[in-house]
């Protein structure tokens, strides 16, 4: 098993980190992006505690998935780093995750409720509720903390990796949002989406809504993202 | 029938989806602008998906009004051309339309609640509330879905033209605002205000309000800035 | 009677106007800025409906107190300029006055809320509520329109100058904020205050709050920057 | 006793000061950061009322400790200054302090109700809530104001300085937050995460939710970043 990560990678990984803050997800530190190689059987992740205006290639840290191992980089690895390699260990389809303390989606997941579908926003991204796991227990908290962090998502999708690809975004009971997609791009554009579709169903909420939208709507504006019969956009990136 | 649109057409509307993430409507690619061109038969709208960012006069897809055909540009226009097609054929009196996803006015949609009338900053431009659709059926849904989501707007405004000037922005239920003007920049415009007098709306109905504001002020606002004895304003254009 | 004015005095009134976007006040053209010289009888204002980013110094409108004819300037000076000149006729301490759309303010002016002394920061700047009036009438909407709305500000203070200085602020009923001070620049401070109130309000009341701030640390605070006794402050300007 | 201050601690000082606007804390003037240098008895701190976009090292105020005197500076300091001082008397833990009148901050202030802890983002900073104080009283605020405005902080802690180092935060009722930390730097962070966790909270609670997070979340939350078995963060500044 060879630890050279593509430059691509690394310059994607920088990018989507640099991002955070420059799309209103961050205060501070708080927020890291991932990507993995899985030829390379390794992980490229943001460096624990480091400001983003800060951050270059060279902070980066390159971490062996199978064990947790460090094999490149002098800083040491963002604190969430075994949540990531929990989630990429446990889903083949994801090739990116980015995780954050985005207000309007940590407040759902402090208040321990899903993110309804309410409209074609979410629909558009998201195929059903994004869900909320279950407290860690005591145990969970005491050991391997952050490995279980990725344990209760997992636990929550019943580990299939269908259910990771439908709706690319959990919430962790108490703490916050992590979201996932085939690259770092689309991990973080899926934490932009989550923290809009957050924002504009606490405001739908606050108009007590009565029915939600017909099963059918919502599923026209999936499929024609998503699919066999996607017909949304054109080749390029959709990087914010 | 020729296809050649005048330049300044196009340069408006690329000037006026440049302005949707400059003005905090738009998250990603989330928002269209088409501006129109009646005599060459013609409209010219945002290709699908492309980032703000990136988005040049070439990417501009001129698209033929009475069928739909593209007759100039090498991207997919917009997912919503069809919707954009259905309101310009409807309705003689619009020359551009612009859609969104901004926060505030999709919570209306979402909610299924019209945006009432609840001052002056909205009768200044609408004059009336701005209403939300009926839902799309499931047979509207699974079949010319983009076109049908302009009909149930042309339902809605009982394809009255004069409806379509006095209140120039509808909530399509469950999904969002839909605006429009005499031109491209000016359904930008009626978008912004859309998303503004929905969040003024939404903060007032959180204090209660008891009585509606009256009638005659309403009209005095509208009035004053429209028809003929219209008193607002200096000529010049009053771009974002 | 001399209609030339200093020329400090239309620097003061186009930057005032010109932060209005700036410190985030105003959506398109919405607020105005103008300064009163007494002594030449003249006050300026912002032409209507001229976006911010176009303003110069050329645009400004000078109007006449006593009648309110244009005495200088080419263009149409703002629909609200009526509104000004009653209040500088009302309240002979008013040197400067703003006008704007701002979003909080806004939702209790609809609301026909007071923004109430809910702390400190309020208290800093307001020696009370800012009140909010009573609807205009019929007949007032129908003729002499803005001479009525500072009208109906001049009823709700009883006409008492004092009033004015002691709350710099007002909310005409379903339309919005207007705020004066000592000059233009004194005024458009009083309107980012008003604003920032008015948020801080809103929130509060979502906290159901209990009891109000004793009226000792209320009165504290506003004598500490206003009287004869006020300790706050540097000389020098405190321009946004 | 000399009053030469290290230069460090100036530049220090005014940056922090010059980053309350730029991080969104501060309206005008309103804010202000100090640090102290306890060898030398005095503390740094933003003179009264001077905009931060004037700020510069020379306006600076160093002030004694045991007596508040001036010792540097041409400025009159913060009207805040005797809180700080009181702070710095009572805590000896303390090296820095913020004060802003940032918006969710406040509400509570206003609203006298503590900040909860809702989840994790709160506990890797605050082991408790941020507690609110009692209302000064009619003699607290006749004499001494801004002195006793510190005094009722230090009530609230029973003068422990453990309880300033595990919550480096408190709301005065009906006023702000006053948040400190080991350096001037650190006490903007804190005031930084404070107004974070007070929006979070007021969106969490219009969730309605149910039962707090369990216990053993925060514990291991705030240890991974705070005592002997920390385990965040790499060398290094961590400035907004």
């Amino acid at each position: 098993m060879t630890t050279a990560v593509p430059e691509s990678l690394r310059q994607e990984v920088l990018q989507a980190n640099l991002a955070i803050p420059q799309v209103g997800l961050a205060t501070l530190t708080w927020g890291n992006v991932s990507g993995v190689d899985r030829d390379a059987g390794v992980f490229v992740i943001k460096p624990s505690g480091v400001p983003y205006a800060d951050l270059t290639l060279d902070h980066l840290v390159t971490v062996r998935l199978h064990d947790g191992a460090v094999v490149d980089g002098d800083l040491r690895p963002s604190t969430d780093t075994e949540t990531h390699r929990c989630l990429y260990l446990a889903f083949p389809s994801i090739g990116g995750i980015t995780h954050t303390h985005s207000t309007h989606a940590v407040a759902f997941a402090q208040a321990r409720r899903d993110i309804p579908v309410l409209g074609t926003t979410h629909a558009d991204t998201f195929n059903g509720p994004v869900p909320v796991t279950r407290d860690l227990t005591k145990e969970e908290c005491a050991k391997d903390y952050e490995y279980n962090t990725g344990h209760v998502i997992v636990d929550l999708l019943d580990g299939q990796d269908e259910k990771a690809v439908e709706v690319p975004a959990a919430l962790v009971a108490g703490h916050g949002p992590f979201t996932w997609g085939s690259d770092a791009r689309k991990s973080l554009e899926h934490a932009i989406i989550c923290e809009a579709v957050a924002d504009i169903a606490l405001h739908t909420m606050s108009l007590s809504p009565t029915t939600p939208p017909p099963r059918h709507l919502l599923e026209r504006h999936y499929t024609r993202k998503h699919g066999p019969d996607a017909y949304y956009g054109n080749p390029g990136p959709v990087m914010p």
